[in-house]
């Protein structure tokens, strides 16, 4: 495979020293972008194209044509795994994802077997080769999974959910049901990122859609010790060159300090909190990716631009910054307002990134 | 009016001693309750049971017949200000509430009045009249209010949102229109609990259910800001008692030591943070109120028990706790769920209030 020519988000994620802080957007590959919708048109579902590699590599490749971001990230869907596990995923229009048979008892979790990467969920990994391929080293690709409890919550709840009532209904009674399915979920979720290294994934996300919805005591055991474990088995060398791993839990700042010792490279921080006040949570341990509140698209440039630069001067001067919204881009947010943010991540980046000078303070305030 | 009987929770609020927590829930009248639904069932729509002031004080009675209660809260709705601003509220069968005439642009806001608390919110007032008399002194009446950004989502939007995308958008783009609207809003707000406690409320409660979903510094400048205004302006006796202040914003766990300095009495605190990490970041200079995530009420009795039980030791020994759930009482819990949390409260919180012994170890570990 080609050299990377912007290894600046593998870079940051190690904490090296970077020239400009890169950026990257959740579901930078969607429905804001007419590109897209015209690709997803031809695919027909969701679904189907998810699973057509060459119209999955067409997706993650659009935003990159159209702004000089840092990094793709393989467009697939979070359930995959569960849909392999022949839990029957499927959408409905407005009301985001269902399983056809969701998980009620211990028989249904018992049945639940670890699918092959190769075969069930062959077509994410011939997406993952062909944009691997398709990028020819411009950029490095993201590859990704649902935390094991984000993907439980949706198995056992059979559909999104603001109350995780069943979820939660199993983890207080019937804990020991509860870890049987995080397990499985465990060995599956790390077998598929693996896979994915396999096939060229230059770094991983992990995302813990719904950690943030469980006590602290909770979070801990179902969310975090599992997300631990699958970080001990994964593959964390691709061609010679460290594979970085990014754990995201939503509305998990209470956390940072704790996550910072689960064994990941770099955390993602939803807009809750200051960038500053997690870096010093973390203690510089791992680098940080966040954290621009999705709704700032909504704003003017001069005002994306402010918006921007008080989230870099946050996090303060030195590596280990990657630029994100805090949540995936909103669909109806004009593509001019995002290439306007990357924008100034870039321009306003740099004065932080001055290599005589890290550590410091920047040399010409943005 | 009579004395009351029960003064357990304005004490816990206050941080006077008691003898054992005094505990609530957070939609305690509410479809739970199959009495609730029957009432609710000969007033018509939720709307009418809201703007009638027998049947709103007869379901507020309702769970008090039931549990041993300490606390009765008003039976309303949180958006009355705005439906009396002239924006027409109504309700979607499991979409929640909608405004026929949302707040669009700058003459929207200005042509909005503050209600006459009498006239046009005349029900409400009638409610709390009627509800503190037919308490006849058993436990306090808790009136309650939107904040101002939480109206002022619900306002722009016109409905429920995941994404406050046009509140949001209103915010950073034209922050002077959104000022102008949530300066409104707290005058409004004030005036509203001022004529509650006129009538008879004894304690007020300022839900800012959508606080949590800004950033640190939007939080400080369209949220707190405006709490702080109003609770300067709120009458903080009735009768020659205290009228004790509890603010909750949920998913605020970040910001608790700054709400702590707002000038009110208790924070309420979700299930995602541990009370007695809440209490450090408080200092004590205020009560706390939660925080059982309710979810707890699907689990067994014994369960529900060990839970109460964590909740409570992590507060630990002396007053200033009023237990709670974390969010409202589920539509689908079993009422008998609830009995078993109400016991576990009073029974395993009597160790941590030895007059003797505050601020020491309790006697008995629960």
């Amino acid at each position: 495979m080609t050299d990377l020519k912007n290894d600046k988000l593998l870079r940051a994620l190690l904490r090296q020293p970077v020239d400009y802080t890169p950026v990257w957007m959740m579901r930078q590959a969607g429905r804001y972008l007419p590109e897209y919708r015209a690709t997803r048109a031809r695919a027909g579902s969701f679904l189907d194209l998810c699973r057509n590699p060459e119209l999955a590599c067409e997706v993650t490749l659009q935003p990159l044509e159209r702004f000089p971001l840092d990094a793709a990230i393989l467009f697939s869907d979070i359930l995959t795994i569960p849909d392999a596990m022949g839990l029957g995923l499927y959408f409905t229009e407005g009301e985001g994802p269902r399983f056809e048979r969701p998980i009620r008892d211990a028989s249904d979790v018992r049945r639940l077997a670890i699918p092959d990467m190769e075969d069930e969920l062959g077509y994410v990994m011939d997406a993952v080769g062909l944009i691997r391929r398709e990028l020819d080293g411009r950029v490095p690709l993201i590859g990704f999974s649902g935390s094991p409890w984000t993907l439980a919550t949706y198995m056992v709840e059979g559909r999104s959910t603001k109350s995780f009532a069943r979820a939660k209904a199993m983890a207080f009674d019937c804990p020991e049901l509860m870890h049987e399915l995080l397990a499985k979920l465990s060995e599956a979720v790390a077998a598929y990122l693996n896979a994915q290294v396999a096939r060229g994934a230059q770094a991983l996300m992990i995302f813990d859609t719904w950690g943030g919805v469980l006590t602290p005591r909770a979070f801990r055991e179902l969310s975090l010790d599992y997300m631990i474990r699958i970080l001990s088995r994964l593959t964390r060398e691709e061609a010679g060159r460290r594979v970085p791993v990014i754990l995201f839990t939503k509305g998990g700042g209470n956390w940072l300090s704790q996550m910072a010792g689960s064994g990941c490279d770099a955390l993602g921080v939803d807009w809750t909190l200051d960038l500053g006040d997690a870096r010093r949570l973390v203690q510089d341990r791992v680098a940080l990716q966040g954290n621009l509140d999705p709704c700032v698209l909504y704003a003017s440039p001069e005002r994306i631009r402010e918006e921007v630069a008080r989230v870099i001067a946050s996090y303060g001067p030195g590596s280990g910054h990657v630029f994100n919204l805090g949540h995936g881009i909103n669909p109806d947010v004009d593509p001019d307002r995002a290439a306007a943010m990357v924008e100034a991540v870039h321009s306003l980046s740099r004065p932080f990134h001055d290599a005589e000078d890290r550590g410091g303070s920047p040399r010409h305030q943005a």
